[in-house]
């Protein structure tokens, strides 16, 4: 708690340097890292300079007004811009470490061969028409790219905004008023620079600084995992936040994503939930990709995710400053001044499913001694209008065993409270929302802010700043497996005896089955499986008929020989009625088989299953089968390879109603389903041709999960898959 | 459009009196209501004005320092009161219109006697410690109720902070700050004070001014529907906010709202999505009822219902200004001038289920004239940095057939765009967002406000200002059937046969059935109706039996004597397995009965039932049947009666893959579900005694919609429901 308000004020005083007013020694604890030369340049060069007001080579010199260092301006007609003289090429600069390039897309390679002749190492590319914008953009950007990497020039771009560095009063954006932003302990990767600007002004409007937005474009050079490893290391952020349009590199960025998020806080914004693919593409070139899955693994990696950029403006005004210790359950106090707003964040905690602990009878006669008996005191603590022991009953709110973190809600009224002397003693685990005049909130939030304590404008927002801090805490509190290698492959996609046949050798159960090649074996097949008078399953076996069940090939209940034998005559006639030509291109058939199976015991059938994601890798699912399923209920989704705590989170994250087994259905075995869920993403992640693993239904029986159908889909034969 | 703006710039200027300082006589166009007395009292007399800072009564005070009539305090000690000589009582002031009551709980009755004696018309009352306490507290607001009736006083409270007029300059609430507010045309009614409070402030900080801001405590006199009357006539409100703990009265809250929404949109907030019960009714003494049917009950009468109260600001913001006519599907426009933002806000809209409609033809090329060929133009249309043609092609999008209302997103860049010259011509249909400084953008919004164009702080708030502009011409589009009076009952609780006898009376279709009061009977019926080899159902058929599947009471596919003669033998042990005392007191138990019926044909299963809520009365429900409805699957609830429109609209909520028929099931004949639908809420409705209907499963078949079991319950005998 401390440290982030030493951070805070550190970034308000402003660096060493940028006190000083230009480039000097840098503080000891600020080592270089690659990005420094474009973050943290001595001198910059903006190409393009113009004198044209409105054109973005004048809004550009405008926007770096306050750079400490030396400005150079480029613009081939030379002249003047805002009062300094232009150069008429780069060459002419020397010293420069950032370029900063305001020029059509045709003119970008040029500019990066003069940047490269004249010793620049880092360049940030404004102009649009690359990639973006189709074939012949594409083109150019690949050329960027080589003259780029040739020089050894760190690009940031194309297609962006810029980036702003308030702390060191390097804003190279081509929005003037970005020259304004106060500084901070925030920092923003966005992949849009447009989202980046915005979310800027967002959390100037809630009051909080910034040490650092980006707004990566294209990111051709420049992307997600390098710079949050750069925030990671860099002490003067807090807390990032991330805007993730599509992800090029899912593994890296998982990676790059764990080391920060063992730092520091990091609140995740994925785009996508609805279909705006086509508009996406258009914009950065960047797939959307699943949405499900990157929220999946941005939470898997520590992030706390996010549904709007409002929502993570809130989540970082909160855990800038309050992070609690990795836990799975952090309880929340709430104490209110207004019992009307106080039940508005106590409801919105609940629709997030955060209830509030009941207070321990301690704290209640703690606080009974404090307040008048006529308000409720349980948690939410309602103090009516606050009187002089407000701090106290907070200290004992906070105090209380079953509560990590408080929020606090009251109206600006002087008189009736002092803020500062009431909750800075909780600093670190309390929040504060407050209604009020716009110039005393600010005050308000300025004299709590030097103590270490957030304020957020309104109910909704200290409900948002309460989840965050909770689910932050939650994300960090499950360890992950290591990585697998793909050492094996299936070479073929495997029918159901074969699919079943390998997942009993990871541990899974399933029925007891015999294959038959033809009728006569089938009879004695039901001979030995149907011994005690018990019916039996009768099953097509071929991996070309994928939906059995539909085309008749499934056949549950069978008793006797006729039963069988009119089992079989269905079987055989599923050719005629719908032939299995979608999944193999064999030209002959292979004689029909057949599968027999004991009857599983009942039980909730749940869909178990995995992908290869093209950005994320090997992904575990699990739901609700049946009916449900088709009606859209959300799988839970976990990156593979699950570690056992991971696998029981994941099982955990099913329906109440579920695992408790509803009508009369015996309740999850939680450790036994999480194990057949680490089988699967065993086998996904060791056979590096799996492309699909469906396990449907797995039945959850009395005596613990069983599959009774299974489908593994490998790549074409040779193919395998990207990981 | 223009109304709008107008009304906006009469509430800037105050109303006439307001700007003359004193009351005098009113505009002609404000008629004088009951309310009038309560919100524009020429004079007031704070009762308990208090010397000392912090106390209420001394707040109270300063928060009137702008009240342009006559103020009076009164405190029995006299003295000075912020520079005013105080009274002793307030039999000492004459002509008071407004008495506010700053006085501990027991001291309120006392304090009325005096106002009636005083000629007062009007009183809030501030204190809590009434029925949201507990019993004595309870037995004192009826003393309070009782006194102020008999004085024809009209009340505001108790428990309440009071009520902000800036317009009148008449800002009744105990907190001071309240006098600074900004007059508007929004207003708002809050059922808790400190909600109206905190309303009013992030109302402010959105800028936008406030008419009216009401909170009202327990609500013992001034109420929901009263208020809403009053502002549906007050011309000076163009939008009203709504915040909803628990609602006394349905039906007139219904009501009101159906007049006010016909004039004015009226955006809502329920709490209780989560269980918050227990808190809130130690806070107003309300319970917060169903969260479901209040939600669904604040839709059908007209109200744009939202998740929070930033929410409901952003959905003021945009309403106050813009208001479609009513239609169901209203075409949003999305104008951007940063790719980024307009993607977030086109997923944030997507999300809501507002799919942007692709722009015609025409339009497309009109854009692709005005635009370089590098962005998307087809909506979202991306200008790119904004440039002189920003005006023309935001004309373009509205003059779109297909669009209704534009939403415009660009960051504030001096030079790069003039906002009132690019969206004034637009104004009434295009709400704007932006990104900038504070006062950059409180500049703009002043200026945009001036000629119609509502200002939002964000893309979040955005695609939520568009959701409620959209929303509110939806919720006016479907007319609902005036309301039904009961003239029947049922008597008892109907079994299955009854309960289907009194649907088809309806014309509501069920499977062929025979009922069969011994095994000779069934025997029968089975010959009847298994005639040509077709299978039966047999069940047990006894309306005290609840849960018949779960107890061995229903047998599918009987075909022969042997068949029957195991589902009778199984039928008849049910006692022995379960006896079935739950629902019925009966001493003595009644033969054994069966009913037998044809098979349904095969088809999707949904459960339609009714309910008489405690607040709303009957109540419809529609929703998908069986483990999906166990997983939660929320229902479609509907206000009954139902008119053709409101029950078509009721099963076009269901999920899209219900709708078309789901694993080779046939679509739902929505026609034909909309009359059973109705059948329903008509029964519910005719019958003063029937709490709940259930028909679980409703059958989907390719024939249309059979009714496969059904329920109706009766209160106990001799009782009719509250309706």
């Amino acid at each position: 708690m401390s440290a982030a308000s030493t951070a805070d004020a550190r970034a308000r005083g402003g660096s060493p340097r940028a006190a000083r007013g230009r480039p000097g020694p840098r503080d000891p604890r600020d080592a270089r890292t690659p990005l420094d030369a474009m973050f943290r340049p001595s001198s910059i060069a903006v190409v393009g300079a113009s004198a044209r007001e409105g054109k973005a080579g004048h809004a550009m010199v405008q926007a770096l007004r306050r750079f400490p260092g030396t400005l150079h301006l480029v613009n081939p007609r030379g002249g003047e811009v805002l009062g300094r003289t232009a150069l008429p090429s780069l060459r002419e600069a020397s010293d420069v470490d950032l370029a900063v390039l305001v020029v059509p897309p045709d003119a970008v390679p040029g500019a990066l061969e003069d940047a490269r002749d004249a010793g620049v190492r880092a360049a940030v590319v404004c102009a649009g028409g690359f990639a973006e914008s189709g074939p012949d953009g594409a083109r150019l950007q690949e050329r960027v790219v080589r003259v780029a990497r040739e020089a050894g020039i760190r690009l940031l771009g194309p297609n962006t905004s810029g980036f702003m560095n308030p702390v060191d009063r390097t804003t190279a954006n081509f929005m003037p008023a970005v020259a304004d932003l106060a500084p901070g302990t925030v920092s923003v990767v966005a992949q849009s620079g447009g989202v980046n600007l915005a979310l800027a002004f967002l959390l100037a409007r809630a009051g909080v600084g910034l040490r650092l937005g980006v707004g990566l474009g294209n990111a051709v050079d420049v992307d997600f995992p390098e710079l949050l490893d750069h925030l990671a290391r860099d002490e003067a952020t807090t807390a990032v936040g991330l805007h993730v349009e599509g992800v090029a590199d899912g593994p890296a960025l998982v990676a790059a994503l764990r080391r920060t998020t063992a730092r520091k806080p990091v609140v995740a914004f994925k785009v996508g939930r609805s279909d705006v693919a086509e508009f996406a593409q258009s914009h950065t070139g960047a797939l959307t990709g699943s949405y499900a899955v990157t929220r999946a693994a941005l939470q898997q990696a520590g992030a706390v995710v996010v549904d709007s950029l409002e929502e993570m403006v809130a989540a970082l005004v909160a855990l800038r400053t309050v992070r609690l210790p990795a836990g799975d359950r952090a309880g929340v106090g709430l104490l209110t001044g207004q019992a009307g707003p106080g039940l508005v964040v106590a409801d919105a905690l609940g629709a997030r499913g955060i209830a509030l602990p009941r207070l321990t009878d301690a704290t209640q006669r703690r606080i009974a001694e404090l307040l008048p008996p006529l308000t409720f005191q349980a948690n939410p603590v309602d103090t009516g209008r606050p009187s002089p022991t407000f701090g106290d009953v907070l200290g004992a709110v906070v105090a209380d065993p079953r509560v990590d973190v408080v929020g606090v809600y009251a109206l600006d009224e002087p008189g009736a409270l002092d803020p500062v002397a009431a909750l800075g003693p909780a600093a670190g685990r309390v929040l504060f929302a407050s209604g009020g005049p716009a110039d005393a909130l600010a005050e308000r939030r300025a004299a709590l802010g030097d103590v270490g304590v957030p304020v957020l404008a309104g109910p909704g927002d200290l409900a948002t700043g309460l989840a965050a801090v909770v689910a932050d805490a939650r994300v960090r509190s499950v360890a992950d497996a290591p990585p697998v290698a793909a050492t094996r492959t299936v070479g073929r996609t495997l029918d159901e005896h074969d699919a079943k046949t390998l997942l009993e050798s990871y541990g899974v159960r399933t029925p007891q089955r015999r294959v038959a090649a033809d009728r006569a074996q089938a009879h004695a097949a039901l001979a030995e499986l149907g011994r005690d008078g018990a019916a039996v399953v009768v099953k097509v076996l071929d991996a070309a008929v994928l939906h059995k069940s539909d085309v008749g090939g499934v056949h549950v209940g069978v008793r006797d020989g006729a039963g069988l034998d009119r089992a079989i005559d269905a079987i055989d006639a599923i050719d005629a009625v719908a032939p299995a030509t979608e999944a193999s291109g064999a030209a002959t058939r292979p004689a029909r088989r057949y599968l027999l199976e004991e009857l599983a015991a009942p039980g909730t059938e749940l869909i178990v299953g995995a992908v290869r994601d093209a950005a994320f890798g090997p992904v575990v699912l699990l739901g609700p089968g049946g009916v449900a399923a088709e009606l859209g209920g959300e799988p839970v989704l976990r990156l593979a390879p699950l570690s056992v705590a991971r696998s029981e989170e994941m099982v955990r994250a099913l329906p109440p109603a579920v695992l408790a087994g509803f009508r009369g259905a015996p309740p999850v075995d939680v450790p036994a389903l999480a194990a057949v869920l680490r089988a699967v993403g065993q086998v996904v992640c060791e056979h590096a041709d799996i492309t699909e693993l469906d396990l449907n239904p797995v039945r959850i029986t009395a005596d613990g999960p069983v599959v009774l159908d299974a489908v593994v889909v490998a790549a074409p034969r040779g193919d395998t898959c990207p990981t």
